[in-house]
């Protein structure tokens, strides 16, 4: 089925402690699109400026990827993210960010897009989240993300949202700044309580953490030797957790936990390069291939 | 098979955000021995002072651990130390170290202990680790953990150590600062190839990782909610990986990734109160069960 994404286009300028790239294709949009778009057809809107390169808009293309919704607005320049990584490659600082187009971003889908049944509310205030689900009443999986900012400065708004979702991803350190509570067990039932049926809490390279009435498990990142750049990797897994649920049209919970390894393993191959580079090298054989290792290496 | 442990035993002053505790039971080779004791016989080997109670000893001796190797110093004062627990309950901070008796430790291992198939060198200077071993020429398994400390100040001993080991178990800040990669995998690997057949390489809260020749894998910590003391975690975890390989006699790649299951849930249990008050509430059963509960979540 489906699966509409709603979050933000970027130009990328990355640096690791041994390289650095600049203006490269990033935004969590572009991620969880590109990492989804091996399961199911996707729709995405965002917005860019006229600094935008076309063929960006074209590789996003040449995988499915619908962009009927990807706004350009004359005059304007695309959302640009600089950051740094620490050494150990899983803290980083953000150095710059020129929202840019994206700050006056009022999402209007195209018609097609709000008959999605798979929605995926990308980064975005709480405000804008909710217009989007407001433009899709037939969806019947909700899913968003949020970010520090947005749990410091629009609590409530961000609480609205909640009890409208049917799930929340979000990392560890906003899951200890959305409840106060540091054992991330009690953290992500504290968040399921507020509202979403379940709750999915990335911890980076130490892996997902899932929580819904009934079950609690973690399950580990894929312990990959070659971690280049870290951007964008939450985002492929929310691509690819929620490009597994629309292609399987459930959310079961073994659909689940079978997406929840399926967006564990596209955010593995993410970090393997910067920016795209190392999903636009695999097919989804490759994805199918490293989830029986994963399922090997979990299974005594 | 029975399975011998050398290392510390102290007296444990421990503070948690909200709680603290003094003098009470503590030092690696206690946790190691109290956890293994629930798969198999353990013979104890360390020192204590004057001031050791008693009633520690006899608490070990009802789980069957045989301290015919807990030497008492006359006049000397036990191990001691005193830690403080960050937010976060992972890290900590040493607020106080009192080596006492420990300092002039010399094992001599009885008799019956030179026998053992099984044997594990729990922190020490890598020197007293290399005398236990030449103490036990018949040993079929031995594996030994190690710290910052001697990472720093002996490289060169604890690299003859490595040599003569089967496998080494290590915290991640300890592999990084050995090896001086970031990225676990390549240390892992970098580690194996100084000598030992395995490596294991413990992230707290977030499991634990096996390297070995033919397979590299990452277990996740067990969800508890209920985190209260870390102490001995680590320490547990390799009692219960230990114990469960002199269980069953053999260290075949099946048996090491189901020790290492064990080894988790050991110290799954060890977190959930302060020193060993939570381990001593359970019976292998609880083990067992939460060993199904903890399969169950990794399969999909």
């Amino acid at each position: 089925m489906p699966l509409c994404v709603v979050g933000s286009v970027a130009l990328d300028s990355v640096e690791t402690p041994t390289e650095r790239r600049d203006n490269v294709l990033g935004g969590s949009a572009v991620f969880f699109s590109y990492a989804a778009s091996y399961f199911t057809g996707v729709r995405l809107a965002s917005v860019v400026g006229e600094d935008w390169p076309r063929e960006y808009t074209e590789m996003l293309q040449a995988r499915g990827i619908d962009t009927a919704g990807l706004q350009t607005v004359p005059g304007g320049k695309t959302f640009h993210w600089r950051g740094k990584y620490q050494r150990n490659m899983n803290d980083r600082e953000t150095l710059e960010l020129q929202l840019n187009v994206l700050a006056d971003f009022k999402p209007e889908l195209p018609e097609v897009y709000r008959r999605s049944k798979f929605l995926f509310l990308a980064n975005g205030s709480p405000a804008q989240q909710i217009s989007v689900l407001d433009q899709c009443p037939g969806a019947s999986l909700v899913v968003a993300d949020t970010m520090d900012y947005y749990i410091r400065t629009e609590p409530e708004a961000l609480r609205a949202l909640l009890r409208r979702i049917d799930g929340l991803v979000l990392n560890d350190s906003e899951a200890r700044l959305l409840t106060g509570d540091d054992n991330l067990v009690l953290a992500g039932n504290a968040i399921r309580a507020i509202g979403p049926s379940f709750v999915v809490i990335k911890k980076g390279e130490h892996g997902a953490m899932f929580f819904s009435k009934h079950e609690t498990y973690v399950l580990p990142a894929y312990p990959t030797p070659n971690v280049v750049d870290p951007t964008g990797a939450g985002d492929s897994f929310a691509g690819g957790m929620m490009g597994y649920l629309a292609q399987c049209g459930n959310f079961e919970p073994k659909t689940l936990k079978e997406a929840m390894a399926y967006g564990t393993l596209a955010a593995s191959f993410t970090v393997e390069d910067f920016s795209l580079d190392r999903l636009r090298k695999i097919e989804r054989e490759d994805l199918d291939r490293r989830m029986e290792e994963y399922r090997r290496m979990l299974t005594f």
